[in-house]
């Protein structure tokens, strides 16, 4: 399926499609952040989603997508993070084998999830190119079908269900700002944002120090970090050839926050929502922080992506 | 009015009194904790109240409960916690004046907080007799009535509309359990499930280093704790004349639960349920994940009673 052959059908048969697997997540707000940004903001808590992200979304809807042929020969995707717990668990709910490729300096905590949930873990060098070809591999010995966690249209489809939802709950938004890493999650957030026919606008966040999105827009072409030094992990990756022609025409513009202003963003949601965010999801919350004149008086969507955070090493 | 005159109505009463003032808290439920637990559990987010504890309740219901010539005279209170705060933000609200005294020793946080919230400071030696000293003296000089954090009946019964919300929300709950300091909650809890002819029992649930309220039940008289030495800083005061014998009647047992079996809970939720809750929240969490045999596939309700935590200063 390309772009061009998205509506707002699709949209909502990926809705109906996974809805019995995940959470229709709450919608928060917060006298206290509206005062601090100027805007009425409207928090859509991933972080509740289960296993703790939106990834959840994607990988379910990726694989209920699959025909029964594909389906039985399971799935396999390699990932040190959310969607490695993401596919392993959709894949346990819709009883579908998955096979999960994790680089061998991956946190034991992130290995002891992905088993929880029901998955078969393989131990990779931990560079990329090794973590690729052990599960191109593992397709070819077992016929899985290989999940990319975000350069994949049906991931993007399930993706953009969470700014579906908000957009259902939430009338009159006029922006909604997420978070960029590989592009899958504010693909689906713009395809969701265009389809609804709201006249909302998509605005993506990122890092300062993993701008790569940010000069993808500027240049046209999918560019790279030279280096991947920022707090928000979920962030690290760049974009691919299905989300960023999606993200070059449906996306308003990209804004770039520093390493700083995610911590303190990320410790007020902690401090004054009292809800539990990942680095990456206070990257939105930021921008809207740092750009008062854009977004004063304006009736802001917030997408919190996921709440995994280890407990045990917080910057703050 | 005595522990005899409050009916169902009177709850109600305070919680159409108080509802324009406070937030109707969500009941939230996760698959994790019931599996930890093997009991179904529904806990009370009272770390979404306003300023992010219960005690919004009852100081509100205390104020709002004065007449109009003792409301124009203002409250006072002392409290380096989370009465402060609430006491300052429901005079705001309710156009009521508000004296707090804060010992000098008190986390400059919380006093910008009160500050913030509109109360008046006054700073007194560190000693609860200092404290008792000077807002009598501020009571008399002012007019202002002086509202007790936990022993007051307006305050109880405030307290109470959180277990009132639970009870009207959740169907046949077997047990609510919430956490004992100076017995305020616990006491409104009691009533509120009492009045409801729902048969829920209540269970209050404390710290073994603070245990002055298990040995009350027991010995029939208001006991004192030698030491405070719990990080449940909330749970550090003793019971009252006016709750202790609606605990002595209402309350079916308490709990012990010892520091690292609070600390362990605590991290638990935030990681799990990814929401901030605050030490002596943790301790009814502690509590039913300690005593299986008791709940095993009971409904058991949890008052979450605040999120109010200092995120320099984390046990974990």
């Amino acid at each position: 399926m390309t772009m061009h052959e998205i509506t707002q059908a699709t949209i909502i048969s990926a809705q109906e499609r996974i809805t019995e697997y995940v959470h229709l997540t709450p919608v928060m707000t917060s006298r206290i952040m509206d005062r601090k940004s100027g805007a009425s903001l409207f928090f859509k808590c991933e972080n509740f989603q289960r296993m703790g992200a939106f990834k959840m979304r994607g990988a379910t809807n990726a694989i209920l997508s699959l025909n029964s042929g594909r389906k039985a020969k399971g799935v396999v995707t390699h990932s040190s993070g959310n969607f490695a717990q993401a596919v392993a668990l959709a894949g346990r709910l819709t009883h579908v084998d998955s096979h999960i490729v994790m680089p061998e300096n991956a946190p034991s905590v992130k290995k002891a999830a992905v088993e929880g949930y029901g998955g078969k873990i393989y131990i990779s060098a931990s560079n990329i190119k090794a973590r690729e070809e052990m599960a191109d591999e593992i397709a070819q010995i077992t016929g899985a079908t290989l999940l990319h966690p975000s350069n994949d249209m049906d991931v993007i489809l399930g993706n953009s269900t969470a700014a579906a939802e908000l957009l259902e709950e939430i009338q009159d938004l006029d922006y909604i700002l997420a978070p960029v890493g590989g592009g899958g999650l504010i693909a689906g957030t713009a395809l969701a944002a265009h389809h609804s026919d709201t006249g909302c606008k998509v605005i993506g966040t990122e890092p300062s120090n993993v701008d790569d999105a940010y000069r993808s827009l500027q240049s046209g072409k999918i560019e790279y970090n030279t280096h991947t030094n920022t707090i928000a992990d979920g962030l690290r990756t760049n974009l691919g050839d299905i989300n960023f022609p999606i993200i070059q025409n449906y996306v308003d513009q990209i804004l770039l926050v520093e390493e700083q202003e995610i911590i303190d963003a990320m410790k007020l949601v902690w401090e004054r929502m009292k809800i539990v965010i990942e680095p990456s999801s206070a990257v939105p919350v930021a921008a809207v922080l740092k750009n008062r004149a854009l977004f004063e008086a304006k009736r802001v969507g917030i997408i919190l992506s996921g709440g995994n955070v280890d407990m045990m090493n917080l910057p703050f």
